[in-house]
């Protein structure tokens, strides 16, 4: 059985917040959300389009009175909304965040929340779209989203197994794995290709074809450089984050690059042909 | 007013072959179509799912009597075709191809088809799937699709002409250009980013995390991967005809994703930001 929640505090009214918002409202798992976001004119927007309930004027004021708390900021927003939130954050309460890094977060939480720290759970649903913006909420989101959690060891038990059920409910596919293990993971399906599409675009754009590039693109640009219309801040931060496996990841594809190079210095037929025998095998290979 | 044809003559069903002539008969351009593939299974299966109307045992077979030839074989099977149908190709009859590459073709159009050479058009409409085989031929997989023509100063204007109301009637936007600039500009769009993409797959399949990697991988990993799954012969093909212009790519992305390597060494948030600004700036002002 889900427990259900009398209300939700919602701090950073976006589209991964907004989206968690309604997907509870539509589950009725939550009966109504108190909604605080940095610009004011961002939480009137998800008041008016009934994401929340309730506009707050601060983290705190979404926090009091709340049964379960969700922190949907920019990454590098994190440290700043645990210090000011420290005091809700509490046994009766389930907290958590939706970051798309996660040692930081966990460093930041036992840094910030202290003993209490054991009722957060970090989270990361792995899905979002190329806009941001509360406007682009959409209760189906998570539908079908892996979802990770990476508690400590100190981490409460029951918390986690309440975040479970909670994601579970709305959809997501729940895995748990430790901080680190997520990050390394993360780094290799989703930031490193992100940087590639961001370095891809900047290549085109630093030629004098970049017009002519354009205009042929066809289905295979459109969807090997759609996640280089990411958010610019949300990926400086998790690229910074990150940054150590996101550049062990570099060297490995920059490793399997150079073995196409070999390949077709040697104008060696047979070897390239292997290369792309193995990936295209594995491509083909997998299910969403 | 589109000239319509009396036969067409395909040579290699396939994908791009096999819904070539499904546009064609659709738009009530071409009457018949017979139909050759090296395995006469395949050419069975055309037949059986009416995407030829006749079965050809020979490309010499399909091209006797059809005022339309349509040379869709891998590139590399590109010569050994132009050797086996030379006599056919003539000034009352459209030859075309559809290979990605356009110089080793024009050579190889000069080198084998002598001075009547000047009767075919090198085309590239820019479309395919991820799966490769007539079975999965569709009349509209050329709608809205780029289509390059790359004539040389010796191909007969009006059979560029020609071509170019042919490939509008089936729904495309027809560019012409000189075959070295469309190498050129596909090298960046679409062969060094396939490159890319396989050796990003081979990058995951190196190491020990690969199960993990799979099962986590999410909406960006789809995207960004989506073209590794590519048929690896047509791309041996691709990557080996126009392994100079994609080797100059890959140098420019590497640069591109040296300057954010940097900033990640140098924690340079704002120097991050900036690259990654300019990138998605620019992903999502492009239009297909």
């Amino acid at each position: 059985m889900t427990k259900t929640y009398n209300q939700m505090g919602l701090i950073g009214c976006g589209l991964m917040g907004g989206s968690l918002a309604l997907a509870l409202k539509r589950a009725k798992l939550v009966k109504s959300v108190v909604g605080y976001s940095k610009s004011p004119s961002t939480t009137a927007r998800a008041k008016a389009l009934g994401v929340i309930d309730q506009e707050a004027k601060s983290a705190m004021q979404a926090c009091a009175g709340s049964d379960l708390i969700v922190i949907a900021v920019p990454v590098s927003a994190t440290s700043e909304t645990f210090k000011s939130i420290r005091q809700f954050v509490q046994s009766n309460v389930l907290t958590m965040d939706v970051g798309s890094t996660k040692q930081d977060v966990v460093q930041n939480a036992e840094k910030y929340l202290g003993w209490n720290g054991q009722y957060f759970v970090p989270a990361h649903p792995i899905t979002g779209k190329e806009v941001s913006g509360v406007e682009h909420s959409e209760a189906a989101l998570y539908q079908d989203a892996n979802v990770v959690l990476t508690p400590t060891p100190a981490t409460d038990l029951d918390k986690v197994q309440e975040a479970q059920a909670l994601w579970t409910a709305v959809g997501g596919r729940v895995h748990v794995m430790p901080p680190c293990e997520h990050d390394a993971l993360l780094a290799g399906i989703s930031h490193a290709p992100h940087l590639v599409a961001f370095s891809f675009m900047n290549s085109l754009l630093s030629q004098e074809s970049y017009a002519s590039f354009m205009k042929l693109a066809g289905p295979g640009f459109r969807d090997f450089s759609r996640i280089a219309g990411g958010d610019p801040v949300l990926w400086r931060d998790v690229l910074l984050a990150n940054r150590t496996e996101v550049m062990g990841q570099l060297r490995q594809l920059v490793l399997s690059m150079q073995a196409f190079q070999k390949a077709l210095h040697a104008q060696d037929g047979d070897a390239l042909e292997a290369l792309i025998v193995k990936a295209s095998k594995a491509r083909n290979a997998w299910r969403p």
